[in-house]
């Protein structure tokens, strides 16, 4: 393996399938969403991308096998409506530059094999906020209204969309893709399931499917004691700061 | 995308074209002036270069749709002198050390496909200065003197020149290609249309064309307003950390 | 050399190899448990591993003669047994990301050439304690059986192997080879003959070999009084804070 | 230019050449020492070493010219002996792990074209003294003998000899060229002219050449005096920073 590599599972015929990216990023918001997603929908595992720009080392996994750092696509036959879907999620984005360019084009490569013309990336968007917003960007204006109608805000000009999710949008057009980014509003520094489920609930009013997010609810819950806990702990450090130069005052208002 | 690669958008007949070169750097003063120069020449777009050797994100522009870095030719036709222009700017250099060497070839690549024999790079040259002077560099004492003679002055030995500015001058003459390297004095650490427009001055009578430079005054207005706030900030921060040491000393003055 | 390359020294027919790796990494404990074996087993040299992605030095050897880095290969032939083995050691692992995964491919390569259908690799396993176990990783549930069996413990879930060790586990299925990782608990900043012991304990009872390990116990007693002094010399250090602490509070108990 | 490249710049038919090489590195032993040999000599220009693993800057030389940082091959007809000389320096070394193997491995290139069957790689060895011995080491225990007779002392064992120097002896054998490392103790943090030229009065010895090395004490003179300026300033800051200590103390001393 010298290059980025696809292995494909199993072959499906699918109809106008719509790709779905989310590796881990900011808030480890687009892989939360879509491995929710994946989960919900029951989707299969369609392919596997392996890569020598991924971190070197492997990962144990359950009973002490190993596995080497991936990326999957998963597939789900959409029976009631016009798109099936592709979903990608993996463990790790790229490691040097070259690698960001490389696995970016060979997940469109893939895109192209099925035919797809529209990709929507998904990913976390810092900011200091309890409300998150999703916010978007996309490759024509038509696609960016869909996401605006689906009660995405339209993201700064300029700002920087940095990783897979950003590159494919760079490099879809010269494929003739469609693709829009959706990046849901994190502090970005635990994992955020919360900004996961503004974005899932954006992207199920574009794509017109339902699923239910309750399950993220939990997540949710113990991620935001987590940050709770966090906070007292912070707090009481400061309390303590504050308390040490207190009597350091008083020291010094001894002496003098 | 392996490696770079530039995509033609137009085709145009160009007259013994020079080629102006100017990407971020140092004050920004390559890309401050290259940006005027095309703005007020109305010069056209000829071409795009992109590389996976630039920072792996795009950008949002106008109405939240998406881009690649990248590097724009454009072109434009002198109806009265000897001389069409093609200028080269973009929104990064390159992120490694064999990007850099690539991009300035490929640059190279395209100078020559039009013929090019004379090419001018703009950088900045970084000095502690309020009257910044041009620092020139060429490939020949012909091009040097003609720098000098348009109020450049010659750059001290030694001293290198970093980035494309500096390498499409050491890659040129291996094509049998001139350049000349023109550096606008800056401290480098804020974008510094002063020095912009000093090299533009020293541009104009090299290429004797006629470009109105008043353009760039509200920008250097507004530069120089932000680098007085800057130093306010700077001294009141100075005279706080006095004042402070004073309070201690007083304090330590009461023990003794 | 542009790639990594093997240089053969001899030709050997093998009977049904095992191949064990064991590089530089944590406490050093896969080089350490590797090179004993070697020197115990008396086994030959086979082939040298020569990489651009080595560090970029070389070394003086004995009697000032120099070498380049490089993995060396050596083949026991194991008379009473079903399985001769090959054994693979060397003075460094790759340094670029690209590097680990061509390193490990090679000596894939080198594997499959002999017809090896199983691989153990050897490292450390960073954990603060007195009496290492050895954890056990694998390619297949039948591989782990036998590590558990000969008293190595299953890996916990979702820790990572890094560097060669474990890129050969991850590669390994690639080929049809199976591979299992055996690691020595170690606190890691300190050769650590003491988990290489335990390491070799395991191995033997799986490949069914009789090595005396005697000779490690030199080096682990060597090992545990430089722990020993450097501990002393820590707890020496902190006491002198501490008196420090101690003469400044005199101080400022004086003043109030 | 994707990769290292040499580019001759004239044709000669040399006798028995041996290959002296000397890059920039620790005191800049290396390259003074060749430099000085160059000159000394009157060697002349043999061809270019270009490379995209140099840093990516470009250097103005005398009278505002610009050139590529690179490597220059020089040549020597040695009319009395058996020997003619190819001697290498240049600007820098490699930047890259990659670059540092290509870059050996081109120079040997060029060394195997001339028939060259003995190479001498300088620089320098850091340590603390007053008396800089030389260091040796070699691919041969013959090559490492006429080093020791030409009161050279022998490496110790274990150490590293780090880029371009090193490299081309872990190399040159499988070439079937002999290679010797001659480096110059020094205390390695400013050009040291000293060490220059103990290597060169070792070198001599083994070349069995005549080359007036007076040249260099004026430029040790300046470097001794630039180092007991710097001393100076050094004992100075130090002095004053007791002085502060004092009284501090005394401040405190008052307080008690």
């Amino acid at each position: 393996m010298k290059e980025t590599a696809i292995k494909e599972l199993t072959k499906v015929e699918l109809k106008n399938p719509i790709l779905i990216e989310g590796l881990p990023g900011l808030g480890l918001v687009g892989k939360i969403a879509t491995r929710y997603l994946i989960k919900q929908l029951k989707a299969q595992k369609l392919a596997y991308l392996y890569s020598p720009h991924f971190p070197y080392f492997v990962l144990v996994s359950k009973k002490g096998s190993v596995r080497l750092l991936r990326g999957t696509f998963y597939f789900w036959k959409n029976d009631n409506g016009e798109n099936d879907l592709i979903l990608f999620t993996g463990d790790s984005q790229a490691q040097t530059i070259e690698g960001q360019y490389e696995i970016s084009n060979r997940i469109l490569d893939f895109a192209q094999k099925y035919g797809v013309k529209f990709i929507i990336t998904i990913g976390g968007y810092r900011v200091e906020t309890d409300k998150p917003k999703v916010v978007a960007a996309a490759t024509s204006q038509a696609l960016l209204d869909r996401a605006l109608q689906a009660n995405a805000v339209i993201s700064p000009m300029g700002s920087p969309i940095v990783g897979t999710a950003g590159l494919i949008l760079g490099l879809a057009p010269f494929r003739k893709i469609e693709a829009l980014c959706l990046l849901g509003e994190t502090r970005g520094y635990l994992p955020d399931p919360k900004a996961a489920k503004s974005v899932l609930e954006v992207l199920m009013k574009i794509l017109r499917i339902n699923v239910d997010l309750a399950g993220l609810d939990a997540e949710i819950a113990k991620a935001e004691s987590m940050v709770a806990r966090l906070r007292k702990i912070e707090e009481k450090r400061m309390l303590q700061a504050e308390e040490m130069r207190r009597e350091e005052d008083k020291k010094i208002t001894y002496i003098s």
